[in-house]
């Protein structure tokens, strides 16, 4: 494999004579759910945001030639390769977005940092610590535009909550972060196995997977944490496998994981992540309380944001319900008048357009693959506590 | 003009050699919001729906040539031209998409009928039953497929309402219908005079423009209606106009619009749609009241159906609130995982996937222009209600 | 009969040598669901308002011996009478509470008022307006206090509406009244007849019974009425006799009412009220939009009210969920902390309190029979509208 | 002094020679918030349900004459005394309430106990788990009638979870007990020094005083901990003296409280008390996940349950919003028609009917002092994980 490094490709994205903006050619590796929410945002971004390129979904690239080929065709992609090594050693390429199973991220993203790619990779960031490690420092090394897809961040309702943060309507002390991010897509034990539910390819479980987001969305809003404990449970032990349900799998992955303790600022936290909540479909749920407001949010209602400001005048104090549709709310200017609302997978449309943006300012997104690093060390901070039943510093 | 008609054209779309799927040519007329929406709207249908056709968004077209141009950049069209008549003689295209102001649907519609292009046509229908008619009678006459953009219909969460009382839901009989459309843009009385406001353009106001909505709603989940007494008012008589704030101008249709009455069935009908409603961005909401069950719909929280069941055992009955967002809800499953809530937009890629599948199996989708055209009656006898203060008979 | 009027009992209050307060005895009239809420109210108020009497329950009167003295013990009444005209010509007594079938109101207020009484009656004020003015002219004649027992105005949230409405909080226009009154008990068409079924005994059906609490609201909130345009519906003609099942009674009020129109104000208003909506108990939700604020009540969540302010930041707008419970709401402080919600009952106890009061103060409460003919005069023009299929003016 | 212990005193409740029921003296120790709550509930509870006694709010006591004689009058008491050990001492008195700053209980009902009275206890029982021991001990040797004031269990949205719970309504394996009792009250750093913020009189702060109301509901409706660890915060450790603000006392008790570990059943625990969140003024929210359902209350709209199925057809479910007034729910047919919310203070009318039943039936009332240790040692051991920095198991 002969990989063409950074410094021999000064213009990372592919000019053009006319008067026409620059196109940016996209290879996605994966093509399941991520990669169809991919591909949208790929497809859609330049429609609704002025972006300095022009997008360019040039090849999709998956290990199953038939189901490859077929998503190429559904999802919008020019070409279709089968093995990764390909489109980053394809010189035409300028970005790549990993799309693949955790444990694949890793080997894969540093060849794409060598090959002086653009790198989106979707989270957790790798299997473990270690990984996460060599995968920041590849991309330093080779000073790549690097992001991490955490999509929750850019929902408008959670992008509002961070910038009235950030204009200071908490006040001076941050008291909660309470959050849970629960599903229930696992209460059947009937559920067959998948690689989700396999420690080797998945590295965690509803940990990783979800648990990750809130992790990613308490740095997003309140910083870093200080010292936490965890607690992990599995409750369905084995499940039937997918190509022969009368043999049972061992899953060895959580499917619950639940964490306390405190951000170096001093607010307490409080997690909690499950697959084993009937009813609760992808409801990531947060509350902040702070000296002199609270924030709330509920992804199933994911246009809105809840706001209590205790400067209010006392009679006239309450959760106040914001619809983030406003063309002054983040993100949702771009897209529908005010209460046409907006769903899923804007999260990864503005992700994307902010990704582009970064890739012509050569300035490195948030989050980065330093933010994922970060996600990471908790979520293995965390599984750290749960084996020695201690607290521990992150 | 010479208009190709239908009997000329045996193969509505254009073919080809290959074992492709034949190409399916729009050319959509207006490029404001409804244009923006039904771009994306063609542009997204191919990628979640298996469609009889490929879908080509072949040309834009708008009066404008320089704001044109632009949308057909920004929204993905291969061609523009500024004159509706050259689309609609283009012998390549199959579907002219009407988003123009009201009082131009009806010239344009016919010319397109006779021209034996597919239509859909945003609502209201027409300015006014008149202009419906003769719409109606010119795609009867040509048999070409035609649909209204009434795209609430197909919110996913209505749809299973519609699929739920189909199935008898209700049981034996309906008691109320009660629905109101607000919205709060107007509340500001130095928001400038638009077509939107103006008699000849627009035809009327929130009566057309939404009340429209909420009364084909009624269509749809309970039938037609038999009489009605209606009232109207216009808060603000006089805005700014436009390019010169300093001057006023006349607002020559209806701020709000209300309306009681009786559906065929017997059930009572209510129904209010304002623009002055503030804090109501685009609050669509309805409940249905029957024998054996209640329902409830608000479109601000869109991905919801609350469902109460009468059936329920006594101490265990309350409203239910489905998130309309599994594969076994219409539409839903075309799209993301349970609880990966959708948008405004997706209304219309689901209401385009019909079209275009009713344009295969040569069956008018629901609502045709004969929908539209009893929508347009409600609301020609609801003016004359009003201007006669009395009762009429639909 | 030796009726005492007024002129005899300068001392409407029986007092006492000590330091104590003086007494204040009271009759209540009537002992069902009323009668029990009356009853709990007397009991309390002097327990959580600092009241210028101590409140004696004296004498409950009905026509059933047994169950009067049974309702007598349980809701803790001194005595027990079965001829109405008793308590009326009691000395003793310096309130008459009036809780029986609407058909009886008048008569009994009249005595009363003749007796000197201070009169509180529950709604509606009479079987029809010729009744009502009857009774307004009796308390006017003979200067008793006299107050109707519209409940709902003393919901601390609906009072905190009214608080704000007055010190201007919506602006100088309001727009829109939107009011919806639902119940469900008579859904069951095996529900027996009873005497609110009954025209002759009741007057009218939801209309008088529930319509008029809104109608009240609409007064207390935005004003007069202006004119209306009005609906009904009885949707079971027959009922089962209650003690011979087998035999079909006819219903002879509506189980539904509906009206638009206009408040004085020029604000629009929508009433609807039934008896006939699965799944809704006893579920009063209100909405008004004003020129700088919406406000947004339901009683099934009676502690909250819910207020838009168009003067907030834009992008930080929306409906803020006021839990009424704070000692600077309205009657809230008499109860218990904030968040430790009230119920139901309060809105008597609240009632009686500012009933109690204007004894002392000789200045008539509000809502009065003034204002209960007001709602009369409402009540009646519905009727004579829905009759005469046209407008009428209040 | 001179108790006379319940051997002495076979008849529990004090006779007549008439055919009226027995009464049941009653004594209250306390006067402040809870003592206005308990004394209403004693007022109350014989006008709602049928109880075998006539209650008799017999003597109130308090340290302070002026503000006890206050309360005597206030919340309807006969008589007033100013030291606890006369009503344990007098043979008139049937049951002691105890309304007391949290390290006197022990010694009040140790006494009560001798004196054979029956004890309805605040919560938490004691000041730590040795005095918490030696009550229970107290009770069971001299067998008399105990309970402690989990008022919350007798929501009647909660009661009615149980009521599904035990009905098997969660299926065989529960996976979650997520709950949050957050309050306000403690924002303002200026808010004095009590009692309540000081270890001695207090025992802990949120902990002992809600975090007790939520680990008590997690008893009640899922049964014991298996395991937990807990962390603890005091935000503001010094506040202005009551009666001097200048001078600043140290915060001795935590501010906040969490825990998260397991059940017995193996389900997993989150728990969390804080008076420190913004805008929730009593706001208890717990939800339970179980293999079959999911319950979810709140107590800010305590008048309802929210219950998942998933049994139910798959496009058909939804969270069930039962609001808990039905006849058919429990303890809500003693009150007002369906949807005729209930409050705060009916928790503490059900609790003292079932309190008052039970010494009848002589059979100890749930939660009794037992029910009440039980919650003493998970504070406890709660502590001693924060302390030691490490899992303990219960």
């Amino acid at each position: 494999m002969t990989s063409t490094g950074p410094t021999d490709r000064p213009l990372l994205v592919h000019c053009c004579m006319s008067q026409k903006k620059p196109v940016l050619n996209i290879a996605m590796i994966g093509y399941a759910f991520m990669g169809k929410a991919h591909s949208n945002a790929w497809r859609q971004v330049g429609h609704f945001f002025d972006l300095p390129f022009d997008i360019h979904l040039h090849t999709i690239c998956g290990r199953n030639k038939e189901a490859t080929d077929k998503a190429k065709e559904k999802l919008g992609w020019s070409h279709s390769v089968y093995d990764w090594h390909e489109v980053v050693n394809n010189l035409e390429i300028d970005v790549i977005d990993i799309n693949t199973p955790n444990h694949t991220h890793a080997e894969i993203a540093i060849a794409s940092a060598k090959a002086g790619k653009a790198i989106l990779c979707e989270k957790p960031l790798a299997k473990n610590l270690a990984e996460a490690k060599s995968m920041l420092k590849a991309v330093e090394d080779t000073g790549v535009i690097n992001m991490i897809c955490h999509n929750y961040r850019r929902v408008p309702a959670v992008s509002l909550a961070k910038k009235l943060i950030s204009e200071g309507i908490l006040g001076n002390r941050v008291y909660h972060f309470h959050a849970r991010y629960a599903q229930d897509w696992l209460c059947d034990d009937q559920f067959p196995m998948t690689w989700r539910l396999d420690k080797d390819t998945a590295g965690s479980g509803a940990h990783g997977d979800i648990h990750a987001h809130i992790i990613d969305l308490g740095h997003f809003l309140l910083g870093d944490f200080d010292e936490i404990v965890a607690s992990f449970e599995t409750f369905t032990k084995q499940r039937p496998k997918a190509d022969n349900p009368s043999q049972l799998e061992h899953v060895t992955v959580d499917d619950a994981a639940q964490m306390i303790g405190r951000f170096k600022s001093g607010a307490m936290a409080n997690l909690e992540a499950t697959r084993f909540a009937q009813g609760r479909k992808n409801n990531i749920v947060f509350e902040i309380n702070g000296e002199k407001a609270s924030l709330r949010f509920n992804f199933e209602d994911m246009n809105r944001l809840e706001l209590f400001e205790a400067d209010a005048p006392k009679s006239n104090q309450g959760f106040k319900s914001i619809i983030a549709t406003e063309s002054s709310h983040p993100y949702s200017g771009r897209y529908w008048p005010p209460g046409h609302v907006l769903g899923y997978e804007h999260t990864f449309i503005n992700t994307i357009a902010d990704f582009v943006s970064a890739i012509e300012s050569k300035q490195n997104p948030s989050p980065s693959f330093a933010d994922g690093l970060k996600v990471q060390a908790v979520l293995e901070a965390a599984e750290k506590s749960w084996k020695e039943r201690a607290w521990i510093k992150i």
